[in-house]
């Protein structure tokens, strides 16, 4: 059986503050996205690892890399259109193989922990799915489309990270389905599809590094650990 | 008619971190609290600024009002066991009248800007209430009670800030209902009380301080204004 990761870095790269794309901006002296593959080369043995990048990302991807050498380095693969594209890119490489795994990770989640990956891949052999979640921290209000509004139990909703992990083969079958503006991430195309989705524990600490003050928050997390 | 703004840190002021809880928490050289209400002084006219603390913290706050002199000094009052009980003493202590408005404010929300506290009174005049919100930032799952879940869209939903504006009176007499622990905030009460939201835009970076994570976070945001 297989394990293969995959790491979606496919958008072009907005720059924000700096000079850097999101994914190669300076996160305590390392680029983000060499915090996020470390992770994913600590956390157990791969067959491979994937790395979605856009197209015009490669050349200084390829000058990070020199920079900064991985013990395992991941085969780059180009990006589509929008995310859902990028990650059928993808899933393709991934050989047909019964019982293999792949866990699909945000590149802009460099604070993912070894151990965390590690356990929803397990949890994903166990169940076919294993999906990262956390407590909405929030008080939320749900908006009719007649502009209605009521409050909501925050305790029914949980909010959704990666890596989300699953079968490969049901992965690469689900991806080839035609793209939907609903998918927001692989759960809800793995759940079109017809499968349930496992809900596991994510860590509150593996933020998405979107905007400055996010990443600015990195640094702190960073910090103290 | 009146205008009046309610402050609640009606808690217990479990410490993090350091050694003072949390609305006394530094921030930039000045303690949490006194930042809420720098906020507030600097909106606009207010008739009263009431402040609900916990009987234990009165001590505590008299000596930070000698370090950090504010020009508009609010009237405490005693919180009580849970949240709604706070805002119930502090709205007892508005005088009924027709016409007169009550901002409710998280205390450990120290980023919020006059302005917008100005615009949500005024929309709160127009209204009848006026509840900041932000959209939800992360993919959201909802959990029902057999355990399964499903994905939801997350443009439906809308994420709770404070402060929510209402009339006095309205609030006044919604707030003499029974405690139920679905009363998670002001808006809750007042829906529950028969009345109808108006959702108001909220601001980002009015974040609530409630871990050392937090903390950090916003300092960063006052570091970049």
């Amino acid at each position: 059986v297989g394990r293969y990761a995959l790491i979606v870095a496919g958008g072009k790269g907005e720059r924000f503050g700096g000079d850097r794309p999101k994914q190669f901006q300076d996160l305590g002296g390392t680029p983000l996205l060499v915090h996020t593959l470390q992770a994913f080369q600590d956390a157990m043995e791969w067959d491979e690892l994937l790395l979605v990048l856009h197209p015009t990302m490669m050349a200084d991807w390829e000058r990070i890399l020199e920079e900064y050498p991985l013990s395992m380095v991941p085969r780059t693969i180009a990006g589509g259109e929008e995310r859902f594209h990028s990650v059928r890119n993808g899933v393709r490489e991934i050989p047909e193989k019964e019982g293999s795994l792949v866990a699909v990770h945000d590149a802009v989640r460099p604070l993912v922990r070894p151990e965390r990956i590690r356990n929803l891949m397990e949890e994903a052999e166990l169940f076919g799915t294993a999906v990262p979640t956390v407590p909405l921290k929030e008080s939320i209000r749900q908006v009719e489309g007649d502009g209605t509004n009521e409050a909501v139990d925050r305790s029914h909703y949980r909010v959704v990270q990666t890596p989300q992990c699953f079968r490969s083969n049901s992965l690469k079958a689900a991806m080839e389905r035609p793209f939907n503006s609903e998918y927001t991430d692989e759960a809800t195309v793995i759940e079109a599809h017809g499968e349930a989705i496992h809900l596991s524990e994510g860590d509150v600490e593996n933020i998405k590094v979107t905007t400055p003050l996010d990443l600015r928050i990195a640094e702190g997390i960073l910090k103290d650990r």
